[in-house]
């Protein structure tokens, strides 16, 4: 099974009535140029750009709740636009539309230090939150591979390296402020720790990809900032050894904050790029959390874990800039991996399985991608059971890509026939709705599609992505 | 404000077309006596018992659908049952109806020790659960008061006193079956740790209180049993130096599995039920897990913070049986209570705030229940920043009850101003549902209308709880 190509749409002419309502709204912060357009057209998917009609810059929630209750009453779609970064064709405007930018509302509304708590607008990017709230001894751990948008990453349902023991958005988002598809403002929770108070609104947003609201406020839990931090690296002969130290690390109860897995195609092109000289075979990177003795308990164990399952080359990396280096060289195995094959685009999958097929998963992914004689590496979010493979196709040549997207939907069928799933953190958006129905069945996603024509009965917020309408 | 009472219903006569369709399916196992619809038409709550017109007792996902494809085709309603120890009157047959007794699929479907899952029909309850993967080393923290089953507990979104470290059935419940309104089984999601794929049906369903539809599966979160335990307690001369206690340990990033907090009353009534001779005075007890050193580093760290905020007579209980017994006087503190004033009846709140506000509420709470001149005492999951107060009233006297639920109307009050919620882990039931609309207001009420007029069109699942029709 393929993926459906989005559809082609002639660009649409507004109202009039529509635009000259936003024009009295926004503005100068109302944009029809081509340029704007082109650039809240495209994603960091392999999809063909697909344009607005306009983009509004929203500086307020009040602001998106007017646009919003413009384009209801004249049927237009609206679609919401943090980074730009997503990487399923999330906002692509299918119907044309107006796309909603709400770059410009990037302020911290509140921090609230003895709660750990925080409240943010939107567009604030994971950086910069980190960055304002480094005096607060506080951090929020989710870490996408881009400088997403906070509200970009509730709407994703994101996650990252730290999801292992922190949790994705689905665990550390307690609160949303959404604008509903009539353009009303609702409230989904409170910043109260736990709550049995109805439907839980805020996981039925966070991960609804724009489809559901637009989300205009997210307030997030916080960690403090751990006492103490080391990494570690290990390699291994094999896949499966080095998932199976993962499994019993994880059994054990060792709290590990992070574990990656990078293949030996990974580690060829880490050490080309950031001129390592680790060992090209299956590798763990490790990073522990806690106090100073936690922390160097954490990692004795793992080591003799590791040892027991024939770890090559156990090396720590306590200081920081060692540590920095590594994970750098880790943040870099997309970009390092493109330098394999000058001129290529990857295409990247992201099931994930319970960790117990994890092992069998990669191998048979691996076997499939060496079949077809993909270029590719696999990097894991292994604690997770959540892996990458990026292969790389000439963008030019429709055969590359089929071949790519064939070994892609292969692997989602073995992940859903061992109890996973087609996206463990980049989400639907067009590129997995045929996955989706795969997964779930026609029946969740009767249900789902049920939940989508009552809090968007006009099919105006982010048409076309996740549920057929 | 005051929340509504129920309205009493006469009893209806059950079309003989849906009797004779339950009885082929069900045989023995439906019944109309007045014993059994009795005792499934009362729950833990103050409300006086309201019978459902029958009861089935299903074994299987498949009868619980067809029974509800029955009553959906009679428009006849329909209501979960587990063990009846809810305690806002969720399992009240308002409208009478058919009740699902779900006791008697109480099986371990699939415990996977290597994935840290299982997977259980919804009539397990808790203690079961532990008991059967003992051998596993694995256990499931949740742990509301009462011996409580896994569908009822996720269908209410429970916790207790775990879920400081563990969380509540919100962050533990992987996947569920579900029978949907017209009668069909879909399944919400697998048993990856983490998914981007699509709506999360999951938490939808995890607090809808068998509004939505009936769970017939869960699939669970497990941890490793800790490799080592210890207990702690200690006293203070003031409510806001034990919660401020709390506070510094949680930013210090101190991994408590536990801390409940008792007030004066509570340590009298346990003092004198449980033949103890705590302080009496506002009292911490505290659980550590975690490696052997792991605890004593935990429980050092939290002695010296207790230290500073003036605690008395800190006091450590490594031995199982010292903790059994500290942590068996907790569990019995409601029924110590009770003892205070014989032949009362307790009613007890459920608020929730940021924990920075928490011992502020608590004093306006204590203050109010003795202007009042209640019988009462508090018992709080401190670390969530959620307690009850419990309030002992003659439930001959509806005055001394209504002085109560106005103690309790204006704790919500404050507690939803300090931006938490009426409800922490009780759920909404039929008590909360005025409050509900005080916390999530009028649009984000209809939001959750909406859902529920989505997925259950001819309102059959357990009608007038948690949001009006």
């Amino acid at each position: 099974m393929n993926h459906p190509a989005p559809r082609a749409v002639m660009p649409r002419v507004l109202p009039d009535e529509l635009l000259s309502g936003l024009h009295d709204l926004f503005g100068e912060r109302l944009s029809t140029s081509r340029a704007i357009r082109e650039h809240h057209g495209k994603d960091e998917s392999s999809y063909d750009p697909m344009l607005p009609d306009a983009v509004v810059f929203a500086e307020s929630t009040a602001e998106v709740a007017h646009a919003v209750a413009l384009c209801n009453q004249h049927r237009v779609p609206v679609i919401p636009y943090g980074t730009g970064t997503s990487l399923e064709g999330h906002i692509l405007a299918l119907s044309g539309g107006i796309t909603i930018d709400l770059s410009r509302m990037n302020r911290i509304v509140a921090v609230h230090p003895e709660d750990l708590t925080v409240t943010v607008e939107p567009g604030v990017t994971r950086k910069q939150l980190n960055q304002e709230i480094r005096d607060t001894g506080l951090f929020f751990p989710i870490d996408p591979g881009a400088d997403a948008s906070i509200g970009g990453m509730a709407a994703t349902r994101a996650s990252g390296t730290n999801a292992v023991r922190y949790g994705t958005m689905r665990e550390n988002v307690l609160a949303l402020t959404v604008v509903t598809s009539d353009g009303r403002v609702i409230k989904t929770g409170t910043r109260a720790k736990k709550s049995a108070a109805g439907y839980d609104l805020t996981r039925l947003f966070v991960g609804s990809e724009g489809t559901l609201g637009i989300i205009t406020g997210v307030t997030l839990k916080l960690y403090p900032q751990p006492e103490s931090i080391s990494a570690a690296v290990c390699s291994f002969n094999d896949i499966a050894s080095a998932v199976n130290t993962v499994i019993v690390a994880i059994q054990a109860g060792v709290p590990l904050a992070r574990v990656e897995f990078l293949d030996e195609n990974g580690v060829k092109a880490i050490n080309r790029h950031d001129k390592l000289s680790l060992p090209e075979k299956p590798l763990l990177l490790f990073e522990f959390h806690g106090s100073a003795s936690s922390v160097e308990e954490q990692a004795r164990q793992v080591q003799s874990i590791a040892a027991e399952h024939g770890a090559i080359g156990f090396e720590w990396a306590t200081r920081p800039e060692d540590r920095s280096r590594l994970w750098q060289a880790r943040h870099n195995a997309y970009f390092a991996l493109l330098q394999m094959r000058p001129g290529s685009r990857a295409i990247s999958t992201d099931v994930c399985v319970p960790i117990s097929r994890l092992a069998e998963c990669l191998l048979e992914a691996k076997a499939d991608c060496e079949r077809e004689q993909l270029v590719h590496s696999i990097i894991g979010h292994v604690g997770d059971g959540n892996f990458h493979v990026q292969m790389l196709v000439d963008p030019a040549d429709p055969q590359d890509i089929a071949r790519a997207e064939a070994v892609n939907a292969r692997m989602v069928t073995r992940a859903i026939a061992m109890d996973g799933t087609c996206t463990g953190e980049h989400g639907v958006g067009i590129h997995k709705m045929a996955f989706l129905v795969e997964e779930h069945g026609e029946d969740a996603i009767d249900t789902m599609r049920a939940v989508k024509h009552a809090l968007d009965p006009h099919n105006i917020m982010n048409p076309g992505k996740v549920v057929r309408w």
